[in-house]
């Protein structure tokens, strides 16, 4: 994008003499672009610019200045052309359709709207050229692991940005901000800003490349003007602004960048639900069906508070069930997910165009390697399908997953395109998150072993696999953002956390770590909460005594469990049989549980283990995979075992064994 | 099948001068009939007859006899020949492949075998006519409710069969049959006979039908001739034969007649996955591979006990998973389920047309209206497939459902037609078992109401319904014969139980209720014990102090109950609106669920309240039902209420509303 900017310079048309020639050898040089007056004129034009060469050739700009409703319309620019303009309810507003040609040119023009007086009112406008081919935006998959960063608590690259100013409106720090003229970052309060920034990750992409893992997703990063607990991201005021207290704009281009310089994919926290209450179109809608239950907001909003919203019913089974009532279904779709989050009506048609459009915009801005959109379930199905199918149509290789929580087998399917749903529903959602096999890791570990307890959950889980659309597309992780830590669900115990992670570093999915997770991390103190499970990664700030980057401070455990990860992780990176292979797996047996991934020569071998004391495994249950006499070295500790009758688990844990030389 | 015997009169043709004349002459009277000389040479043929009209047109016939596979065939018949004779691995079987042409004349032919010495032996075999169209053969379906019936334990009707002699080859009296000669019924045992039969269940249709039911479902009936626990009958030891303890095949032709004439259908319960150890064939195996693990068997058949029998693992999810190990589908289907039940080789193509043929034998001869099918997951699933294909290739209306012990929808949902599994698997079943809904039912009412507990079991759970391919053909029930009575599952709770019965009468499934729930039976005892669950229902046997068929002895709650029941069933056997009406629900509020089922100007409202204080239920959430101003009447107490802006809940329980008049 920014390559662009400096090849079409742009040029300010004087009309003196004294500067004719110039600028007259200057349109030489660039033949046949024409010069433009840049103007500014109008408070918001969205999205701020354009490319060429999309599949679709419409645009549609949401226009908001005052009164601006009564303008008359001109653009006089070769490939982009006035379809229709629209008004709305609110005399602020205009949306236009253009059209932007395929061969349209590239460059700024001026959209000059005329309004009383004579008077004209002019906004300079770009179309950019795109700088890579649709097919070269390659989405994460399972060759990847992403590594899961709340950007405010990871790192602190930029203690600029920590301290925010009121007047700039810029809200909170974790005290009560009215009473503040300025304000900065409180790392004793867990819901508080904490300082960390894209400055920070940018920082320590050494490190997060030296583990291993290949793609980063990172909480949401864009303006949240809250007045409170405004650090975990999800309640934007501004879709196209990078917050900034974790930077801007061009230093998320940064990471994009330096992160694909070391083969790691950058994927992007969108929300199409809700956005917080303070953004800016909350305080003059353009429609009256802008929001869900706007009437009511807007009638009490000066004494808005929990108890007079319609929240979310939570329903989402809703989405799928054909014997939901209408009642329920609105009820779900349509209440607010908080108060504090006004819940986005995509059936609005200009709605729906504003964040289909918000997402190209930040795919082709920043470059991204992906979408993970936050809660799934609640806006529109109907539009989720057309949003998702509209990226899908633009970057054919790209990918998105999908945030619905449930445990329920049922519901991930539905949601991945090609689920072959009865009702013809297809999400066009290249990924979904595996709720249920997280939990059932979690239980196999913790639970004793019986008949139909312990290991027995992943083993009948896993077979699950058979009833969707692409098993290997679907991400799982031990745990995330919003959830007890890994390590916290397994009670602390080092030996189920590593089984955890292995396995579902080895089965046909997109694993997904969240930052910490190697340093065993823990919300022991107050499980679940979001404030203690979203702690500062240590090292992040300067002054931390103990430097999880450096392994300075670190304990015994928590450096053995960040070898161990890294060695996984590293050996996951080129394993072509753990991101396509075959998958095999045998009932468990004894608290013995073996899965097979096969690709070619190269076979993985993860044997879970859940006696505590040494036992015997025969080996000859398992001739199908071919392997006997064959060697394998154990991919943690490098030692070489010769495949033959029978194998010695010494003790409790996971053997991870490869082929591979 | 009897009327025909009437028509097609038989004839000795009688060689003798004397006897030609009169010969001639009913010759010419019978037209086309050749008369033949009727002989029973042969120890055994199965199918023991057939008939004509058949969509398929071959026909294969076990024939056992000493040193058989010796024997020359022939066979002189309009309509039927032989394509091929198959020899097994014993010489003591034949497979005969026929040809039955559509037009195949009625009655009855020799099979010749000629043996050594130019000797015959000669097997009279009769083409009968099908009484009815195969259209006419009608399913159960959702408009049924099926009484399941542990045949030995409901009531004795005939104290003559209750006596088994040891040297008519019959075992078992409760006691040690090898020191018996004689053996009779043993009440005080619960693993012994009791003496229940066919007549017991005929001699009570008025019973049944004054109940509301509409379908039977009785446990096996064919011979069990096994040591010892044969009472339940699912170690069959003949196929083609009715256990003598409960009666005789025109007995059960009888009860079918007889409930046909009262407008109940009548299903068989069969059993393709094993045997009882005591079948005729294990004697002597026709093929080496007849049985599953068959060489083990028969290395160590003099010592065969429980530790030296080959199991099945019960990884029942190997029949869906596409990642399951060869070793562990081998495992599941291969393995025996009892060391006393031999695993049937459905691979074996003998054994798979016995099974299919079987199966078409029962339903031609008794008239039967379905089949419930055992153990549904453990045979080979490509047999299970064309054995139903078979069935309901010859009877496009008939109706079978199979048993699978899963709580996981997708297994319930993979198995029923129609599933559009990703595999191709088509299972030809039209009905599948919903042990998934059972078990939400009993947790939504044991457990507290709260956010994920309670009623939202099963609005979630019928939430699933969206995956199946006809969830109105799949079969909910309470409870079963292996399944602790839902009056202990719900813990004594008489209102828990009402709502549990009259939820899953409203739904839109089969129901099937188990003999003796209507009288409020349980198993506090010994929760689960197999022998307790299938108690005598009281009043089936002379003598007994309570009768629950007269209402004598019952207590007031076991009266209610059953009255409760009866208004019911009675109101459901003419609920067009339940059979096939529309279905909406409401998401539980406030520990108050509510279902509608509508059709045409019939609503039925089904509203479960868990609130134990009376409370107001408003109905202004219900609006899109359209039924203010209505009258509805209640289905249990007669009781007409006006459908306004709200509703009294004056206690916990179910409340059952219908708009019909």
């Amino acid at each position: 994008m920014y390559k662009s900017i400096k090849i079409y310079l742009l040029f300010v048309v004087v009309f003196s003499i004294s500067c004719k020639k110039q600028n007259d050898i200057v349109i030489d040089k660039m033949e046949t672009h024409t010069s433009v007056i840049e103007r500014n004129d109008i408070e918001r034009v969205e999205p701020p610019n354009w490319w060429a060469g999309f599949k679709t050739s419409e645009l549609q700009l949401l226009i908001n200045h005052p009164n601006i409703s009564k303008a008359k319309l001109e653009i006089s620019y070769e490939g982009v052309s006035i379809k229709k303009v629209h008004k709305a309810d609110s005399p602020n507003y205009l949306f236009i359709d253009l059209n932007v040609d395929k061969a349209v040119k590239l460059g700024k023009f001026n959209i000059v709207f005329k309004i009383e007086n004579n008077e004209e009112l002019i906004h300079t406008y770009e179309i950019k050229s795109r700088e890579k081919q649709a097919e070269d935006y390659i989405g994460f998959n399972s060759s990847d692991v992403l590594y899961l960063i709340t950007p405010d608590r990871f790192a602190n690259g930029d203690t600029s940005n920590d301290i925010f100013l009121k007047k700039t409106g810029i809200n909170e720090a974790g005290q009560k901000v009215s009473l503040l003229k300025e304000a900065t970052i409180n790392r004793k309060d867990d819901y508080a800003r904490h300082g960390g920034d894209i400055k920070g990750i940018i920082n320590h992409l050494d490190y997060i490349q030296d583990m291993g893992f290949t793609a980063i997703w990172s909480c949401p990063l864009l303006t949240n003007n809250m007045p409170r607990s405004s650090y975990h991201g999800y309640a934007m005021t501004d879709f196209y602004e990078i917050d900034p207290r974790f930077g801007t704009l061009s230093e998320y281009r940064e990471l994009a960048d330096k992160a694909k310089a070391r083969n790691i994919k950058l994927v992007m926290d969108q929300v199409a639900n809700h956005c917080g209450i303070e953004h800016w179109w909350m305080k003059d809608l353009p429609f009256k069906d802008w929001v869900n239950h706007q009437e009511d907001y807007e009638k009490n909003k000066d004494k808005w508070k929990w108890d007079l919203a319609t929240y979310s019913n939570h329903r989402r089974t809703s989405n799928q069930d054909i014997y939901a009532a209408k009642a329920d279904v609105d009820g779900n779709r349509d209440g607010w997910f908080t108060h504090q989050m006004p819940d986005l009506n995509q059936r609005n048609p200009f709605m729906a165009k504003y964040i289909i459009q918000n997402s190209i915009w930040w795919v082709e801005t920043i470059g991204l390697a992906g979408i993970r959109q936050d809660t799934y379930p609640y806006p529109d199905k109907d539009f989720m399908s057309a949003w998702a199918g509209a990226i899908m149509n633009e970057y054919p290789n790209f990918s998105i997953v999908g945030e619905e929580w449930s445990y329920n087998p049922l519901l991930i399917g539905y949601w991945q395109e090609g689920a072959n749903n009865k009702d013809g529903y297809d999400s066009n959602l290249k990924s979904t998150m595996d709720f249920a096999m997280q939990s059932n890791i979690v239980k196999a570990l913790n639970e004793e072993e019986s008949w139909n307890k312990g290991l027995v959950k992943i083993y009948e889980g896993l077979a699950n696999d058979f009833h969707y659309a692409s098993p290997q597309d679907i991400m799982i992780f031990p745990d995330n953002h919003d959830m007890s830590r890994i390590f916290t669900q397994l009670k602390g115990d080092v030996t189920n956390t590593k089984m955890a992670l292995s396995y579902l570093l080895t089965l046909p999915r997109i694993p997904q770590i969240y930052y910490g997770t190697e340093i065993l991390m823990d919300d022991f103190d107050k499980p679940g909460d979001h404030g203690l499970i979203r702690t500062d990664f240590p090292g992040g700030w300067q002054g931390d005594t103990v430097n999880a980057f450096t392994g300075e401070g670190l304990t015994d455990a928590q450096k053995n469990m960040q070898e161990y990860l890294k060695k996984l992780l590293n050996y996951r990176k080129n394993s072509k049989a753990i991101h396509n292979g075959k998958t095999i797996h045998f009932a468990p047996e004894n608290g013995v549980y073996v899965l097979f991934r096969v690709l070619e020569d190269e076979t993985v071998v993860h044997i879970l283990n859940k006696n505590e004391i040494e036992v015997e495994l025969d080996l000859k249950r398992f001739d199908e995979l071919g392997l006997n006499a064959k060697s394998l070295n154990n991919i943690i500790t490098g030692n070489v075992i010769e495949w033959n009758d029978k194998l010695i688990l010494k003790e409790k844990g996971s053997t991870i064994l490869t082929t591979k030389q």
